[in-house]
């Protein structure tokens, strides 16, 4: 490790996202515009440092725990390169809120290294990189907010072989009226909650359900596409009831003209569609009151599809 | 009723169906060429009266218990028609084939029926009749062999709600190597031997297995719809193990260069998948000799998708 080394610094961002997206648990999740994690990567002689320069105070500085760390020393591992990494971690997403941050944060760093190391990986390692980030953080490989975030756009992973991932190209524009209710939602306590079994019937119901929803997307048909994120029937039954202004944001989302409305990821976020902007604000703003209304105070933002995902913003070498 | 009612005769006939195709049981089925039931039906004063005019002795000819027929009579019933129907029954589609012989007839009958009195159901009155029809002989509503028999091509159906579906429009052409044992798989019995419940996990993953089928078929990829077909672990586990020369088949199947092969519905139907009608030959071949070197004498068919459903194919007023 030289000085020259040492001063070298690559800043990349990646974006929030939304997961499960309804039936879809574990295997279609969008990267959303707007809102994302920064970090910057430079190189140490051994030893690696997380510094968190905006972000809570609760979020891993360890190395070994935090998600751009874990991910960017993944991406040393695969290119074979010793020592370690500097790590800086801005937070765009706020902690726990369902929007993917940990998973941001991982597509971030893992893009970040392997630029500061000149690219060695391609986009299949750079996935198992961010994977191996996302998988510290929530406890399960799950690729439903670590591809998006990577990759950007709509994401079905494959839940068998969650580096497996294609894209389904949206038929129409989707909007997003988002609120992040101000509770805390542990990402592995809601994974344990969920049943060890299902009823077969609400297992075809959902297999259904997801198929009809990636056509829906596909074809760009909004309303079947809020339809069918608000019918599944295994997860988000079990992780609304943790959240005890979901029912209220959610009748504000429908009354205010949303064609559906869900949870994203293990919430508290709570997302509604909308093919249009105007609309989307609209359902945003019925959505941010019924939360203030209900005694939360929320981040609430409108948004659309990031089709780009992951990217360098600065690179001083 | 006059005698001129008496003689007019109306004489339908409609394709099998491979369904389920791997996970999508309940709600994935495809309309397939060059096999199927054919119905003619003329008008009765009042008792309705079956006649199989082609086809096994073990048919039900009792008005209430034939799919042909019953679908015929839910068909006077929802246009407000009295008086009974005289049905000739044709099977093409061995019984218990898992081809979807009962849907065919179901929905043959109905078609058959309706234009006898006029056509004054659209498409969603008849696939309620197809529907009724189906649900008599399997001991449960489920459109994927229903549907696809009625109005032709891939059928998406959903489980919730079997009535409704919509066409995936294949980006390929596809065809079907199929092999029927001459062995007897009763419907309602393999679905009573299903699991009340199953892992989270299998339904996870067979719900992002149906998505990426659907979205293989809309592409037009062969090679990852054969290993989609392939990844249903709820159902087909189940229902193979009713079939003593189910794996030898398969693997046929796959050693002669089929991307994929499953079962089609409870069996014993087994099909595979190619994009090519020469390997489909070839398919078809090796899991016909398989079938029979594992002494069971077997029906074997090279198909294509019916993409038209059922049709009238004589009326005469």
């Amino acid at each position: 490790m030289t000085l020259k080394d040492d001063v070298k610094t690559v800043c990349a961002w990646a974006p929030a996202s939304l997961s499960n997206l309804g039936p879809g648990f574990d295997t279609l999740g969008v990267a959303i515009s707007g809102i994302g994690d920064r970090v910057t990567v430079r190189r140490t002689r051994s030893e690696s440092i997380v510094v968190i320069v905006d972000g809570p105070s609760k979020l891993p500085t360890e190395p070994r725990s935090n998600t751009a760390s874990v991910a960017g020393l993944k991406v040393l591992e695969l290119a074979g390169v010793e020592g370690g990494i500097r790590v800086e971690l801005e937070k765009g997403i706020p902690f726990g809120s369902g929007l993917g941050g940990s998973a941001a944060s991982a597509a971030a760093g893992a893009l970040a290294t392997n630029a500061l190391i000149g690219f060695p990986l391609d986009e299949p390692g750079l996935a198992e990189a961010t994977l191996a980030g996302e998988t510290v953080a929530s406890g399960s490989t799950h690729g439903d907010n670590a591809i998006p975030s990577l990759v950007g756009g709509v994401i079905l992973v494959d839940a068998a072989s969650p580096a497996t991932y294609r894209t389904v190209q949206p038929g129409h524009e989707i909007f997003f009226a988002i609120v992040v209710p101000e509770l805390h939602v542990e990402t592995s306590i809601a994974r344990r909650m969920l049943p060890a079994e299902v009823p077969l019937s609400d297992a075809v119901r959902n297999a259904s359900s997801l198929a009809w929803l990636t056509e829906s997307i596909r074809d760009g048909d909004i309303d079947l596409l809020g339809r069918m994120i608000m019918r599944d029937v295994i997860v988000e039954p079990v992780r609304a009831a943790l959240i005890p202004c979901y029912d209220v944001i959610k009748s504000a989302a429908l009354e205010a003209g949303a064609p559906g409305c869900a949870l994203s990821g293990s919430g508290p976020a709570i997302f509604a569609v909308s093919g249009n902007a105007e609309q989307a604000e609209r359902v945003t703003a019925a959505m941010d009151r019924a939360c203030r209304e209900a005694g939360f105070g929320c981040l609430a933002l409108t948004s659309t599809i990031d089709p780009v995902g992951a990217r360098i913003e600065e690179s001083n070498q």
